[in-house]
């Protein structure tokens, strides 16, 4: 894997809302819609369980070209034969993951004040997850929202390159990546949706979208 | 580490046992009581957190001799630079245990049925973890307890090192070795003890008193 991956749009994933379909199908079909990435975050599993999962999920991802970056356990990210690692504060330190993981895999990080997005900067990290964005239900443990105030004024502070993630939808996102995001992150957005390639075109139209407007 | 630690008598942590005193305190008194190895098992805490208390732990095993084994996580164990993993049966696969920790590792896996235990003839394991021996609260999510009819079938079955846990007391360690087992596990009965040295004291005797009269 490329250490520089496009994160335009990274699907999160999460088979309690898959609602009775698969959550390969729905990574299938997300990546058809223009989905770059996927993160396999699943919780309330068994080690064993997530691995049948990851494996399933591992080989639509190869066999559709976009990077598959594994929540949490650099072990599991090993056996998986992952592209990457999607980390929190409290997880395995950087420094930890990318000793296991070595020098080829990608290496996300997630920050939810402007102060540990500073303190990354000191990390060998290849992207940093902005969360939550927006206020979310999905992710109720975390210090307030970050908003498009904080993005813009942390984007003037970094080169990193910047995923958000929470409560974005094809209404939002453009608005996301005009405050300076190089991506956005989904959960409930596709895997939620009735349809998630269309789901997932929707919102890499908005971010295109911004983009075409950001360049002009 | 070599391959066949010296399993005679292992705690197994629960620092929400420990009663407002350091693991590591009790790790200490446990190790000077008789314990012989030490498996890191902490639930409800978050991996940086099983870090901070690994290290203190892992520093107080070496220093002291007693091998030092990771719960579950081959990538903790890793970080750790731990002695080897304990796995359960919804873990991660022997196999890729070994494959991640190398051929030094000590690996034990869990077995709660006979079928189990026969299953892991096939695998690369160092000991079979007996659980529950007796039925125990610590550990509600089993398959019933294998009692001392159990063990003894099953060591007539495998030449294997088996370590059983679950309910053992200094009243009923022996009957455990004599019932085949190469070494006991605790979990309350010391690290809920008031003197933890003492009851490792106490459990170590019934162990190898069990052993003395087994070689008469």
């Amino acid at each position: 894997m490329r250490r520089r991956p496009d994160l335009s749009l990274v699907l999160v994933t999460d088979r309690t809302l898959a609602a009775g379909r698969s959550l390969e199908d729905v990574v299938r079909a997300a990546v058809r819609g223009g989905v770059t990435a996927v993160q396999l975050r699943e919780k309330d599993c068994s080690t064993r369980q997530f691995l049948e999962i990851g494996r399933s999920v591992q080989e639509a991802c190869r066999s559709l070209g976009v990077p598959f970056i594994v929540n949490d356990r650099a072990d599991l990210a090993l056996v998986l034969k992952a592209d990457g690692i999607h980390i929190g504060q409290d997880d395995l330190p950087p420094r930890d993951a990318r000793r296991l993981l070595g020098p080829d895999a990608v290496i996300g990080l997630s920050v939810e004040t402007l102060e540990q997005a500073l303190a990354a900067e000191a990390e060998d990290v290849d992207y940093l997850g902005i969360s939550p964005i927006f206020a979310t239900p999905t992710k109720p443990d975390t210090r307030g929202e970050w908003d498009l105030a904080g993005l813009s004024k942390l984007r003037r502070l970094t080169r990193r390159d910047l995923v958000a993630i929470g409560g974005i939808n094809p209404e939002n996102a453009g608005a996301v990546i005009e405050a300076g995001a190089d991506g956005i992150a989904v959960v409930s957005a596709i895997c939620a949706a009735a349809d998630p390639e269309r789901a997932a075109r929707d919102l890499r139209k908005a971010v295109d979208g911004a983009r075409t407007r950001g360049s002009r």
